[in-house]
């Protein structure tokens, strides 16, 4: 498949973006008089009077996390019931005037920030566990509750929610819904597509759409649901979700193996696979190169010296079950077979023995990301490549900037690639000495273009956002981004929601 | 919640069918001329010139396998490749001609005959399996493939399709991805939106939509797909499904447990959920009345008539796991701990020990089907409602039908309840001596009140076909009819597919 499309330049986008937005109206001060009718004062933060909030109010709903996306927006509502969600829409909608719903603004692609002066519908005050039944494991939330919040909500019952990142303290359920977020339980629990039952959503003339209903089966009819999983707020403001939550393990366990060769990961996880089978909770991929970093910047070695020399690779995995004795048999079993075969698969692992070593182990593959940051600056790709070639696609990338002149101590310095081998989806790292124009010319389109051979995702979990639409014919053909206008049409044909996200 | 719809008599549903297809036009002899410059000879089934077939080769295409529903098709086309699907769909879309696409016509609810005299288009010479993966699991297989096939080619390599219906034989991979189907797999394994990563389908008008992927994770956009998953062939034919199969597990296992109450099966659930944890593979409930029919009718007893004393209803519960010894060792620990406790919730249970006896457990839960049929002409409801409310719902409706003066031996002999506790999915059987009018007039449309009461779904798993579409205001909100009327139109503008389904 050759797919050809425009590389935009950081002034291009801005462009973009601006054009993006004049379809619509700037918020007036009557706005505000109109909104204070329905929200209490302390919902609305707005540096337009009568309120006049000061800037620096604004400022935390204005730029993301990671300092790279900026909106200026004059006004943020912080509506406390999904009825007020309603009214600020169909009022929005009347008068087009764009809207931002956000989360938890915990985003990698500056989905949550507006690309201009568009008001923020901050989802926060909506944050109450509407009910959870204890049998079926169904939880139903409003869409502002934190993740860790519904995590603790639901630990007495002996439950865990289906999804866990590294956001959890921050991010909301609706913007994990919003944005289809992945994460580090995908693997055993599958995606939000299939653990969301239901969800109550605010179309943009303020309709409100209720489909959250607590069924684990209805076949009645499209699954319209499905289409806010993901969208991230473009068609609508998620207000409500019900979403299965699974048993607790009652033990978990891990283990690190040290490979001779990238080629013996697939033959792995296949053994891996068949020996732990509904244990199995996680299999880990980390490059010689990003284990280095790892252990230079102080993560402490499972691994000695010895077990590490002539390994290319590493492999982390996890199992989750319902009694440790058993768990343990299977993997012990596990790492006999692996060390005992006529040609090894594996050169060593070794098995945490305690909670601190299980701890040691994750900090190990969570520690790549901190070593990354540490040791320059990165350009992070997260994309969906089949798992047999993540090792072809970071030596491709090294040697692309090598032969462009850019893989030397003042430019980039590692070129690694870690991640999910379950789920196919590979993080890779580009660490240079500092942020330059022509490596990012040297990476883009290259890197998209790489995955579009081999029919991947340009983005396999941080999403679209304003980041990336412009990328987004690199995984999705002209017929699919059609029908995603038309669909964007249906919903909201003023184009109020969330405008410069996903379709350009 | 309360609902209101109309209902439709039988007379009023073929005026409704025939209104149904008044827009569209008729295949003609020129028509055939057409389909013959691209199709071979032996995939075109006419009784128009020139092929004239005889009538008994269109029967099986124009009537489903219950015969209770019956089209007037003319013409059955049954294309190799997609290009000859997209070829067929773009000549009907231009000169709106009706299309009814065909799997292996196992449905229940008549979503795979015509209402009228569309265009069958078969599926079933689209039936090559185009990839499969070990490593990932990944199969990728053309929409015609069996299930029995499909399963039978992914057994080798040790993996299991995570779907399985009693249909397998004759049920196609495209058609359970139309239908969205549930079967006996799904509280393991999830539904198909979580399981079917990709999907290739032509549109209407001829369109290929691409989105073959074999990607676990794909953020970029709207999931397009999952509007087909369910969709039953409204919006377009599925020709290619990419779905991901499960390692096969390595041991099963079964017990049946005799409850002293209904009020025991949900707190039984919450116990064996967490004792056997992820090998817990099904947990069907059978009421007592399903039981005693399924023995009447020659199902060996697991259970002497001393364990089935004093037994309101049963449980089976069955596990998979990776291996044997450990699932025994948890099966076994399970009983112990509900046999030894000071209130115990179940009065006996027996654990297959054999393959035989594993067998013969699953014929009892299975057998009430067939124990129905002999027993009477049974009224067969498949409902989602609270696990809480299943009792209920059936001594309710026996109860409404006493008040009707029609609970005796020449008008409904039983009402059972039995289904998948673990899915919140309930078959309501109403067996009776005949089918009469007024029996149909008392459950319809109580059930689908009582359903709508417990904003239930009055159809779990079977889908609406042609049978229920005057009835999906029950598990649906005018507002999200209204959304998927305008989905429908943005797919299929000139209402060529499968006219007369799901959507009034």
């Amino acid at each position: 498949m050759f797919v050809c499309a425009r590389r935009a330049s950081a002034a291009s986008l801005r462009r973009a973006h601006l054009s993006t937005t004049t379809h619509l109206t700037p918020v007036a001060e009557h706005d505000i008089a109109h909104f204070s009718e329905f929200l209490s004062p302390s919902s609305i933060i707005s540096s337009l009077s009568p309120r006049s909030s000061p800037a620096q109010e604004l400022e935390p709903f204005n730029n993301d996390w990671m300092g790279r996306f900026h909106g200026r927006s004059t006004t943020v509502l912080k509506p406390k019931t999904t009825r007020q969600v309603s009214q600020i829409l169909k009022w929005c909608n009347e008068r087009r005037i764009g809207v931002v719903p956000q989360g938890g603004n915990t985003g990698l692609v500056g989905g949550s920030v507006p690309v201009n002066d568009e008001v923020i519908l901050s989802l926060s005050s909506l944050n109450k566990v509407r009910s959870f039944d204890p049998v079926s494991g169904i939880l139903v939330a409003d869409a502002g509750c934190i993740l860790q919040s519904l995590t603790d909500y639901v630990a007495p019952h002996n439950h865990i929610m289906p999804i866990d990142l590294g956001a959890k303290g921050s991010c909301q359920i609706g913007g994990n819904v919003a944005t289809n977020a992945g994460g580090l339980r995908l693997l055993r629990y599958g995606s939000l597509h299939g653990t969301v039952l239901g969800l109550e959503v605010v179309l943009p003339d303020g309709t409100i759409l209720d489909q959250l209903t607590t069924l684990r089966k209805d076949n009645t009819g499209y699954d319209l649901k499905q289409l806010f999983i993901g969208a991230e707020g473009t068609l609508g403001v998620i207000t409500g979700v019900s979403i299965l939550t699974p048993p607790a393990p009652q033990a978990s366990n891990n283990v690190i193996l040290a490979l001779p060769s990238f080629d013996n990961v697939l033959p792995l996880y296949q053994t891996v696979k068949r020996q732990l089978s509904e244990i199995l909770s996680a299999f880990e991929f980390i490059d010689r190169t990003a284990y280095d970093l790892a252990v230079k910047h102080g993560q402490g070695r499972a691994l000695s010296d010895e077990d590490v020399a002539g390994a290319e690779c590493f492999v982390l995995v996890e199992t989750s079950g319902g009694r440790r004795e058993h768990d343990e048999e299977k993997l012990n079993d596990l790492l006999e077979l692996l060390l005992t075969a006529d040609k090894p698969l594996i050169n060593t692992g070794v098995l945490s023995q305690s909670p601190a070593q299980f701890s040691s182990i994750w900090a190990l593959r969570e520690g790549v990301t901190e070593a990354v940051s540490k040791e320059g600056k990165a350009y992070k790709y997260d994309i969906s490549v089949p798992l047999s070639s993540f090792k072809r696609v970071v030596d491709d990338t090294r040697e692309h900037l090598r032969s462009k002149g850019l893989l030397h101590d003042r430019a980039v310095k590692y070129v690694i690639g870690y991640g999910h081998v379950g789920d196919g989806n590979l993080h890779l790292n580009i660490v240079a000495d500092a942020y330059l124009p022509e490596i990012e010319d040297a990476l883009e389109p290259y890197i998209y273009e790489v995955v579009a051979s081999f029919r991947g995702s340009i983005s396999a979990e941080h999403g679209i956002g304003a980041m990336k639409t412009h990328a987004l014919p690199y995984s999705k053909s002209a017929v699919s981004i059609d029908l995603m206008k038309k669909i964007k049409h249906v919903f909201d044909p003023r184009g109020i929601m969330n405008p410069g996200k996903v379709l350009e």
